[in-house]
């Protein structure tokens, strides 16, 4: 906006499309415990099922190529919520189809759910590779640049990997939501130039940064999976800190005039050996 | 907007984000009564879990660090609504666990609830304080910053500390709502300067200074936590003063231009011992 | 808008809120019936619970203060509308509770409500008052402009007694409906000055009394009561007159540009004795 | 709006409400088979039931005050979909209660409906009367004005009576759905002259002309009756005409610009004495 | 946009309306199984109606005159996707009795489906027919027009038939969402003259080729039959790639400006044989 001339006819030249990597599967299940139900089931036989749920749950927890966590709910969204890192769609389709052979699953319901994967949006560097490669006279989808391109991505993936991989969050609490980037007839993130939308999320990423260290932020994508673009899960154990970090957000102009928000789910975690205790009415 | 030079140019650079104060975490649950089925119970089963249900709604309600109420709703959107104030997200889990267990809930259906924390906005410390630090040339986010910022709010902390950890107002209806402050398009409150909001939340609060004696207003802050930005509780003997404030409001700047607003509550207060006549029902 | 400076000077100063006289409160049931539950209760049963509902819905219809009607709702969005009036909110509550405590109640599943409470908008009295006020120099919300305020209220409230405590009209269909008045970006009646909005009521009521005789019309407000801002009864023996009335009012400005609106009810009145043949599939 | 000044001061002058007739009351019911329960029932008490419906829409089919139709709906929105023609609402009410008696009834869920009133719409001869009348000086909504106006209007009703109260089309398919003119911010139909929106119906009404002979289609009107402005049933041997006709429509201005559509519902003819065979799986 | 003036009146000459072929008749249907009751009916009862669906939704995955295929669902949206390709409407119908029938549809719920037909949608060959049909001076609509019109579609639809009537894509995984082409109050795609959604839509063509090879994609039609205008099957057997793809897409002017989504469905084929082993709990 504040570009002179000569930088606008760098930016109309560049392509708009930010590269991203892609690690886990993102798999967000959220039920309602039909508590008159499984209360009339009679203690010996929850117990049983609580076994079971707890042994299952455990060793998904437990996993090394992806875990699983268990979440509380509060309020009328749902009772619990199992939040699943895993290598691939299949894997996730397994993990929830393992969960519907449980004794306990007779006794929960679907409330909702979010199928993304983890991602990390690479403005800087793409900005960074589309102007050396014009530069250079690198026709833009030419085997040439399509070379370079890869060759970042595959840096990159390896640098980035544990941030793709990573394990789920120890954090007593987790806000989950899911986003999407407006496409307004006036305000539209999709048709502005990419040095216009990576200024923005650079700003953006400084009130992240802030809060380094005290909220752990998970970003997914989910174009093609689910119904909003993005799902963000941020981990804290002072659940106030998502209040704070996400107003400050809001005054963002990425936030304030290009962001949309779907629900917003807050869970208390659950390790799974104490879900029994949960299921019969206490929170550890 | 009628700002000279002058003071725009202070406008561009006062820092956007108000300070906040939090207080209590608090949860609303609304919950149809499945009538046929507790009028199938029989007189005798239902005397019991009422009695089990006043016994733990009452010692909530006399909760000595955050309290409880019940409410009857008016019309379909439930038939009971219980408000809880606790010390964190962990209490209130407790909480809804906690009635989970009774008997009585076996025939309460959820139809929806909301999730927030006791807030109060400090537009106006906040603008003095910014003005200060930067007319001493001291930098946004420094750590000198930042420790006049938790000074100031420390001190707030304590003077507020009755109106961040209330008792539940004690008249007789209530009136509950989200809202969110608008992102459009054209109207955006999020991009105004802090001295434009400012302004308009201080013309916003002489309306409802107004109507102070009579309705008592609690505001809670709810982003990160459930699907709108504020959960705004109003608590009054007289019912249409509800309508009265609010459509007054209505014409505010701030909530003409800037506000959309949730679903509607309105509740009657019951008393938890009385409960037990409501759900045979009588109204006391 | 065609006004010149001279008034449009006198414009800014007016106050922006008219003057509202509230009466009855207001509550609309909409039930689905089970039929196929109440069909297996047998006859007998039925018969039995018919004559209970009768005989409670019979005194509702005729009471003193503030009445009650049952409607044949037409489609899927109910089989039943119970209307009631009552002097409070907490009576509309005990009419509710009244009516979930008979057998017939085990049969009716609630599919939506409105709570609102009868309204004479006086855009017209405010006008004249508070410019007469202002001409005086009386300071808005001083001492004496509030008792001005209030004497005009008293005055009106005796002169619109019958409009305001009003029997239930006894024609045949009744259309009900919810409406806001627009609050949008561009379009956005709370922010227009009073005289703008008091000369588009006054057009948009010559519509409205050009089917004076043949159609009724109740309005009732619902501003912190339900989800819209006002709720619309309109009552007439030839339901055709509801389409061209609300046909005709769709051109008028105040309905063109700053009308939205929710969904619409149409029900055929059945006197309370007369419940008994309806639920057993006949309408008188 | 490329009217010269002339023609713009008559439009000015011009009432903006096109006159309309209207005719039968009509009534869509859309209803899913719970097929687990109506199977479980067991064969002879499936054609027991199945005589009973069968012989009940037969005499609805053959109504010569009003039929009634049957159609297998595709997809989760149904199974079947019940449409009614009759003389009023009052009728409309007694159809639905007299299914509802029926023992299928206890295996029907209604999933929707609409409620409207076969209407045509008068522009053309609305304006050619209006100018008269103004140019003859008769004032609107005068004795003389109103008495011209009916005498259109009857012999007008006269007429269209084979267009206000047809057979239901016995085209094999049906297409549904309900429409409303736009009221936007920026673009609203109901405040554009009438001769402009004279002008576009009569451009929209060239495009179906161009499918008479293959679709047949009867618009109702349902302002006060139901959620959205009028209710669209097209009928045709070749469902893909439905497409083709209403995809050349979405570029009128009319619709491009002014329309916005409801849900969509395509259902199969099904003759009453066949639908048995329909709810034993078998579409004829 | 950047037409000079001559090409700017050619463009207002040339119809709107582009020209499409259609295809097979397509159904997607979701369904949730109730996992409690299925579990609770029995091992062997569960087989024997695992073997019934298999030998039928075997059979219509072989059918030659349209198939059928089976997709494990992600996420609480549902379970099982059935995708139906047919030579009719009334052939879907009665390929979903068909299932009606099935002991194991007892235990599904359908949650939503999708009624649509393929179809080619024909910018380029439209505006170049359409072009020179007005260079000869043929009148739109007229009969001569209509017969080229007419053998463009035959030849096109004999050229296109493989693309018309496919079989189901064997790839191990399929994305499923409905979409419509923008009608905003600034932005609207059906107001844009054909050379313009011509020149967008070749664009983004070109982004989809980029994907040829990796992913098929099969667009349906479906204004008329269901309640977004079009809806789109991509099929792959790396899901990242319906996210690259998509992601990708969002950025072309007619999907960043023009189209608006609805909810997105991912599946994981499942063959007929295998569906036994699936809702046993086991993905193959």
């Amino acid at each position: 906006m504040s570009a002179n001339i000569q930088t606008a006819t760098a930016v109309e030249k560049l392509p708009a499309v930010p590269l991203t990597l892609e690690g886990y599967s993102v798999l967000h299940q959220m039920f309602r415990l039909r508590w008159p139900a499984w209360k009339a089931l009679g203690r010996d036989n929850r117990a049983e099922a609580l076994v079971e749920a707890a042994r299952v749950l455990e060793s998904m927890e437990q996993n090394e190529e992806g875990q699983s966590a268990v979440y509380s709910l509060i309020g009328h969204k749902g009772d619990l919520m199992f939040l699943h890192f895993r290598n691939s769609f299949a894997e996730l389709n397994r993990a929830e189809l393992r969960l519907s052979r449980l004794r306990l699953a007779d006794f929960l319901e679907p409330t909702t759910s979010y199928l993304s994967v983890i991602e990390l949006g690479l403005y800087e560097s793409s900005i960074k590779l589309y102007r050396s490669l014009m530069e250079r006279g690198v026709e833009p989808h030419s085997a040439e640049w399509n070379r370079e391109i890869e060759a970042l991505l595959e840096t990159q993936r390896k640098a980035m990997h544990p941030r793709l991989y990573p394990k789920i969050p120890a954090h007593r609490y987790i806000c989950f939501y899911p986003m999407d980037r407006r496409r307004g007839e006036g305000k539209n993130f999709y048709t502005l130039p990419i040095l216009e939308r990576g200024r923005m999320m650079r700003e953006h990423g400084l009130v992240g940064r802030r809060y380094s260290g005290e909220v752990q932020q998970i970003i997914t994508g989910s174009m093609g999976f689910d119904d909003w673009e993005w799902g963000v899960d941020l981990f804290a154990d002072d659940p106030l800190l998502f209040k704070k970090l996400i107003y400050e957000m809001r005054f963002d102009e990425v936030s304030a005039v290009y962001a949309s928000f779907g629900s917003f789910y807050l869970g208390v975690r659950v390790a799974a050996p104490r879900i029994g205790a949960l299921l019969e009415g206490e929170l550890a």
